[in-house]
């Protein structure tokens, strides 16, 4: 037996898709049986989760979702393929900026990514070399867009998202931390291999178009390039992103 | 002044977007302007370009493109945005599989890779790496998938992409260099870091559900793995295919 979902509630819904509908209801959507998964277990506060027929799962906290037909689902998701299961929460406070806490750590920088999709990726393999903190200009895709939230594969609900002023933000870090070293991805930087793990200290990625922006430079110490040997003229943001986590980890 | 293309036309170009339609025509779509650029210097045959208004480039070859409206570019584009500009091209013939050649060099081998923008990134890396061989498995996504090609950014035109029963081919290699080493990523592999770049050899990608599946793994003789230090439960392939190339060409 399935509840029929009235043409309001769809319409209410998927304003949820856009960023103008989350800011004025303060509830973003998670799609995808691991990310609803996370967010169950995760301390956000969950309003409604859908799941079709199709569903055969079972939920954190013995929460009961809303059966709907298949013809809702595909209705109110915000992906191409919609999955069985679809949940509605609240947008978190804003994470407090606590510069004493994240300048004795690693804080990765994202400077103007637009791709949903990669944002979402790189916050996930930023949750996988345990990174915690994660700072986006103010020009980012938001984190709670349906897409970012799908690609985090439940990372988002682990990470602490702040954003802002990224020039302000690694002022206030070094001032906490005057052994605080910024390091920006660049086509015109140092070999990859030049760079060591640090125990702090940032990592700042931009656009695959216009690298990191000159005013975010002036904070970096350093700059580094992964090397090319063939004839793509770039590498996907989130491609990069994943190889400089990787050498800045170990 | 745009032309009018006719509703046959639009069903025809629109069949493309589909794996039957590529091959009963032999035609696949190219879309945007960095992929059409570089399918133009290549050694392609390029049969039809269609552009809008937007469009204000110029081609290699002096080719003139046909101007059509954003309304019939919409409807032909397999993408979400459709972009300016939009090629139909030949698919090539296949690339004759040369052990004798491939075996002193180096191969990228995915493993029934089926998302398109995990493959077309992929393969935009290998060529970022200077690989020049790529072997799919059968069950692989189409290379000539609009979404593939779209997210290889011109790279699909320069590199030499096989396709068949990964075992087989592996051992043809192995034949003809028994220097040929194979290595696979795999959950419960070596760390990474004892990964050494070599002259010649086969690196292979698995699916992020399977992993390489038990037959590939019978070729391979070692396998590694990125260490995970944080909460998430996998990497993306595209981003694990990303750090391991990178490590496998320095």
């Amino acid at each position: 037996m399935s509840l029929q979902i009235s043409k309001n509630e769809i319409k209410r819904l998927r304003s949820l898709h856009r960023k103008k509908g989350r800011r004025e209801s303060g509830l973003f959507i998670v799609e995808g049986e691991k990310n609803v998964e996370e967010l169950c277990v995760s301390s956000l506060e969950v309003q409604t989760i859908y799941v079709t027929d199709e569903w055969k799962g079972g939920l954190a906290g013995n929460r009961k979702p809303l059966v709907i037909s298949a013809k809702d689902m595909v209705a109110i998701s915000a992906l191409h393929s919609s999955s069985p299961i679809l949940a509605v929460a609240a947008v978190p406070v804003n994470v407090p900026w606590q510069p004493e806490r994240v300048a004795g750590s690693k804080l990765l920088v994202l400077d103007d990514l637009k791709d949903p999709g990669n944002v979402g990726t790189i916050l996930r393999t930023a949750d996988w070399f345990g990174l915690e903190h994660v700072l986006l200009s103010e020009t980012c895709v938001d984190e709670f867009n349906p897409k970012v939230v799908q690609s985090t594969m439940g990372s988002l609900f682990r990470l602490k998202v702040y954003r802002g002023d990224i020039g302000k933000y690694l002022a206030s870090l070094k001032e906490h931390n005057p052994t605080f070293r910024v390091v920006a991805a660049d086509m015109q930087g140092d070999e990859l291999s030049t760079l060591r793990a640090p125990t702090c200290g940032a990592l700042v990625i931009g656009s695959e178009s216009h690298g990191v922006s000159e005013s975010v430079l002036q904070h970096c110490e350093s700059k580094v390039t992964i090397p090319r040997m063939g004839g793509a003229e770039s590498l996907n943001a989130g491609i990069a992103a994943g190889i400089l986590m990787y050498v800045w980890s170990f």
